[in-house]
């Protein structure tokens, strides 16, 4: 089904290290179709204005392309209104907004939980809120590389206030049973936010069904632009909580003592947004919705069932993270014995094998791994068994060159 | 010296009902010469991938030229150091920064000056840590079109502790002189922050001459993309005020108690930044400077030299603010009588004709000049002498339509 499509994707089309590329870095950022790149040059070259203040016949058009871009995001995580979709930098802006409307009702004593496998985007802003205002942070723990859910019915108690989990581990690749956690939360009158950075380009993503009252994502990792993501949250919750940022664009009276704000979702948004990044992260929207998000998320299962086997039987690599396929994504984190993962990742450009090595923004579940750093191998639609079958080769060259076998 | 240019912009070269478009709304957004444009397609044709945290060729090149576009700001503005020079989603961001920076040291009863002729995005900010911090926020007035200076010197004390100004009006057009209000707040042991998206893409910025310790500007509004801006600090005032975003990148360690964060200037720059808008932003500032700002500056004052006298000479139509050009940026606000404003853009469009109408997001200058809305003209290097002849004509048009002749 995906066959093919690496032609849609002119940076895939090179030569690193004298060997062809294959860009196993998608956890880290991901790759721009053509449709994307032309969503880019087609809004500059014809449209570009500023939007929503103008009468102009630019501004009246970039305005619904912007517009409509929020539209396509809104069907694509199933969210109720366009009022509950906002435009934001990227998933550490959403997440930070969220924590920053936690610091507008949270109260000495009270609690926050998250997990010990989250992303620092999803752990220092909730020690820097918790630092604020006297509430308590409690992480979760893990077992058999996933979130330990008896622990997390301890750890959530009627003093919880917030609870925020990734949907998908950047490192281990975890799939969280996010609907059952948001469950537990609301029974204890907690809110619920979702991380969904590392889900969202993967997978269906369905809200309403989720009930999440917050939910995060950058398009760069799914085929958008850099500079936009969004943060949803319920209208009702929305409505309730402040502005982060103040400006233009998101009031509906300044005075010179006070100002009032206009209504959902320009409300968070002050300023010129990400216009361009907007309508791009739309047509990537598409891009995504024509090849089909199911048959994206089958493509990866069925590259990790390839590589999965291929790496455990490379003597002295480690896999982090779960064994059940079903319960991971198209990510895989690994060390070789003797070998610190900067060298692995090193010596897998030289092949042309781009992999991340270090700490993947998630020390404390290294800590608690008790490594250092891994290296990390992340897929996405483009990716093929042909690129599986070059890593596998590459870290067999790799343990060769070292000395390892 | 800036004939012909018009066709590095392919968005200038079409028509608008059925009229050659002239566009007149630079003071909202700028269009982007074809070398800007080649530059986002050729990061994301050739180079994209995550910065700072990959070893692979793809990551250290994306890193390389992000860190590139950085130094070339800094050249362009003429900051000490790279450290110096932090990006940020555009100039609101920039401004909530030091609004956030000032939150943390303000309290009951210190004083913020700002002036009326701020833009939202210099006004609401500052209403909301006054209010958070018990500050008191002051207003300078006008006289003839201009900075009351004797007005802000009775306004900045010894109580004042931050100032924030306009480099230029988005509405007046007016140069505020602010290296001389610099003197005055540092004299007053005040930080002094400029707002500079109406001035960093018309003149030539020397931070180091102006000794501003804040200053903040949009990459869209000087030929960059959506999505990027810089907030200019003195680098002994960033290490000692605390990041308003937190997540990856920005840290040094994280525990599961507390975090602690990584040197100048990343320590404010959490997640992944608008990478492809930092390096387009670069590219513009390479257009501006083979074209020279100092060019581009004059060729603004010989447009406005040349219509103001043709603006003035239209029966009941009433400019504001300054009427030495020496003193203006190449922007004019005005008003026909009997005329509202959105209907003179509604009417000029009808022309081929982009003009803004409205608050200009400075409410309370409009409410001080008694005018709910003003129509506004602005410049940019590509506009022409034609296209002020086109304006005149439009308005000409305009009137007759209205029978106002």
């Amino acid at each position: 089904m995906l066959e093919g499509i690496k032609k849609d994707f002119p940076v895939l089309n090179q030569i690193v290290n004298d060997e062809p590329l294959v860009y196993l870095d998608n956890a880290a950022t991901t790759q721009k179709p053509l449709k994307v790149l032309a969503a880019i040059k087609d809004y500059y070259e014809n449209d570009n204005a500023n939007v929503h203040r103008g009468v102009h016949t630019l501004a009246e058009r970039a305005t619904e392309k912007y517009e409509a871009a929020r539209e396509k995001v809104r069907q694509f995580i199933n969210a109720k209104s366009t009022k509950e979709v906002l435009f934001t930098r990227g998933t550490t802006t959403s997440i930070n907004w969220v924590a920053q409307f936690a610091g507008q009702i949270l109260k000495t004593g009270d609690e926050i939980v998250i997990s010990i496998m989250e992303h620092h985007s999803n752990i220092v802003p909730w020690q820097e809120v918790a630092k604020k205002t006297g509430a308590i942070l409690k992480f979760v723990y893990l077992k058999d590389g996933q979130l330990d859910m008896d622990d997390l019915r301890k750890k959530i108690t009627n003093q919880t206030k917030f609870v925020s989990i990734a949907h998908v581990s950047n490192v281990l690749g975890t799939i969280n049973p996010v609907e059952e956690i948001t469950k537990i939360a609301h029974e204890h009158g907690a809110y619920m936010a979702v991380d969904g950075a590392q889900s969202t380009p993967h997978m269906a993503i369905d809200l309403q069904k989720m009930d999440v009252d917050f939910f995060a994502f950058s398009g760069h990792k799914m085929m958008g632009p850099t500079g936009i993501g969004v943060l949803y949250g319920k209208e009702e919750l929305l409505n309730q909580f402040e502005p982060v940022e103040f400006g233009g664009e998101m009031i509906d009276f300044v005075y010179e003592s006070h100002s009032t704000w206009t209504e959902l979702p320009w409300k968070f948004e002050a300023g010129t947004p990400n216009i361009a990044g907007a309508i791009a992260l739309g047509a990537a929207i598409d891009y995504i919705q024509e090849l089909g998000i199911d048959q994206i998320h089958q493509h990866e299962i069925e590259l990790i069932d390839y590589l999965m086997p291929k790496l455990q039987e490379i003597e002295g690599l480690k896999i982090y993270g779960p064994k059940d396929n079903v319960k991971r994504g198209g990510l895989i984190a690994f060390n070789i014995e003797g070998l610190h993962p900067h060298d692995v990742a090193t010596a897998l450009d030289m092949e042309g094998v781009a992999v991340r090595a270090g700490h993947h923004c998630a020390q404390p579940l290294l800590n608690y791994l008790e490594t250092p750093a891994t290296a990390r191998a992340s897929f996405y639609l483009y990716n093929t068994k042909a690129d599986c079958d070059k890593l596998v080769e590459a870290l067999k060259k790799t343990k060769e060159f070292f000395n390892l076998d």
